[in-house]
């Protein structure tokens, strides 16, 4: 077996001290930008694995990854973690999971149980009003890595793992308007969350884009219920100027709207066309079947995992990487095409 | 403050020795059951609070419920969970889950990684192919309580949570003869669990109050999914005696199969009555509105996290209880509605 490099080599080699280079791969402030630049490089080249694994041969290893998600009540959220067990099942890792059921109150209790249970690593996707990071320090402050996943928050140490949704937004609306729908209505979730403040923003740029003009009462934030589709679907029936068009940031409650329109005697797509978002598979059960963002949520959960087991074997340092974006598609179906040919 | 009942009040009263008591709460082979009638009623009566309740009094408690589940991808369980965490959440417990994906193997490896989380306690529903309990018996030697729900196992040490499975099977039946079915073929699971053996046995006993005659054809063993819902609704075409109702013990599964008979041209359900199981939003979602049995997935939850918690207290012993059945109920939709009156 190889020697495995140690700060020393590398020390010695740039002629700088240990404590330096140590200092410059835990990226503390008193190394400067341009040292530690220059430290981290050679590190990688000469195969050094990082302080946090060392640090995790050190401690016992338990094998178990924490993943904290807000609910587990959707489909999305189920091929997330299949993707997760997945990888983690090749790599004997176990996946303990627990649901912040979108309080940042239980949140901070999770964060507290996994720690307690010693996870070697942590997988989140942040609660509705989640704002700060101070509930992770303690696993930060371990060398435990941490990683967020879907909906995530800035934070220096770690990786999130997203996909793109300003563009899926912008694709989901910019298909309603080459479709004809010229006064669009938008159901989202809480804009403290990247996921749908993004979104919304992708919308208002297609909006922007075709001289459409943005109107604060054609945006509604909900909790993506499927009561909160009722609600929007009773909402447009009672407005002056109803909306041609619905894009609304989740497939259940856009199903569930749905089926409120219809009741009401509405027709899909004539008098109002829906896209909805994850494809779900119950977009393929309403009828008209549901035309949707597809969400890669397996892929997402694969590489969530994978990226921190490589981290925790030292073949990748999730520190390095600040964001990896994954592929979503918008699917066409029936519920948004208002055009003759199908 | 009252004084705490011990062993050797009851030894006291009984005259008899604190080791034999002990033994008796412990369900020792050593005593004989009528000895441990008396005492056990004795402790009861005195307001004694179980073994476990002390021992857990001694060792460190973790405020931790842990939760195995063969998948996390089903609406049934994440009701289930909704339900374990309304409860756990009031009497400030954390739960963490994991899920076996229907194999035994990971189940035992699920178990180990409870264990080291050193929950206060361990709720489980068990893969398709658990046949042992040898992986829980960590568990209840160190006095960790165990209790099983919905997918349940025979065990000395704990109560299950079910609901009764040869009625709803019985009654979802009984419904499709009643329509005027001759001819239904059951689509079920693994014939291991307790959930699908039970489903079957009450539609074999719904056929033979009605005279009609068991056949092995008709009985679909799958792994439930809705690709299995898609398989079963190609080998019906294919039957030379296709069958004009059709059972299946799960909502997800069932509308992928109508789904598939629709797309084949047959009607639903004057061609083929179709009955699904657990009520699933799904089953609102396809036309017609699917009939299924109402599983109360919530309540399973709250009563297994509240059993046990309770047990934790010591306001109820779980080791006296065999078996808490809870209500289901058949909810007729137009799926299973031959008759012309609706």
């Amino acid at each position: 077996m190889e020697k495995e490099t140690t700060i020393y080599d590398i020390a010695k080699l740039l002629n700088l001290s240990p404590a330096t280079v140590s200092r410059a791969l835990n990226d503390h402030p008193a190394i400067n930008s341009n040292t530690k630049r220059i430290i981290t490089a050679t590190a990688t080249e000469m195969g050094y694995r990082s302080n946090t694994f060392a640090s995790n041969l050190r401690r016992q290893r338990t094998n178990t990854i924490g993943v904290i998600v807000p609910r587990l009540n959707s489909n999305f959220m189920s091929t997330v973690l299949a993707g997760m067990e997945k990888v983690a099942n090749k790599s004997s890792y176990n996946l303990i999971i627990s649901q912040s059921l979108e309080s940042v109150k239980k949140e901070v209790a999770n964060a507290k149980t996994m720690f307690n249970s010693r996870v070697d690593g942590l997988l989140v996707s942040v609660a509705y009003d989640t704002e700060k990071t101070d509930h992770f320090d303690a696993f930060t402050k371990k060398g435990v890595p941490l990683l967020f996943f879907d909906r995530v928050l800035d934070h220096k140490q770690g990786t999130s793992i997203v996909i793109d949704n300003v563009k899926a937004g912008y694709e989901a609306t910019a298909h309603l308007i080459g479709q004809g729908c010229r006064r669009i209505m938008h159901v989202t979730g809480s804009l403290k969350r990247n996921v749908y403040i993004d979104r919304l923003e992708g919308y208002r740029l297609a909006l922007l884009e075709a001289g459409l003009p943005y109107e604060e009462e054609l945006i509604r934030m909900t909790d993506l219920s499927e009561e909160a589709g009722i609600e929007a679907a009773s909402h447009i029936q009672s407005m002056a100027g109803r909306p041609d068009g619905l894009f609304i940031a989740n497939d259940f409650c856009a199903v569930s709207c749905m089926s409120a329109l219809k009741r009401a005697g509405l027709s899909i797509p004539s008098d109002i066309a829906v896209v909805g978002f994850n494809n779900d598979p119950v977009s393929t059960v309403i009828e008209p079947n549901l035309t949707t963002i597809d969400y890669p949520g397996e892929k997402m959960g694969e590489v969530a995992a994978q990226s921190l087991i490589n981290h925790l074997n030292g073949t990748m340092n999730i520190q390095t990487t600040n964001r990896i974006v994954l592929h979503s598609e918008l699917i066409v179906r029936e519920s948004s095409l208002k055009s003759a040919i199908f």
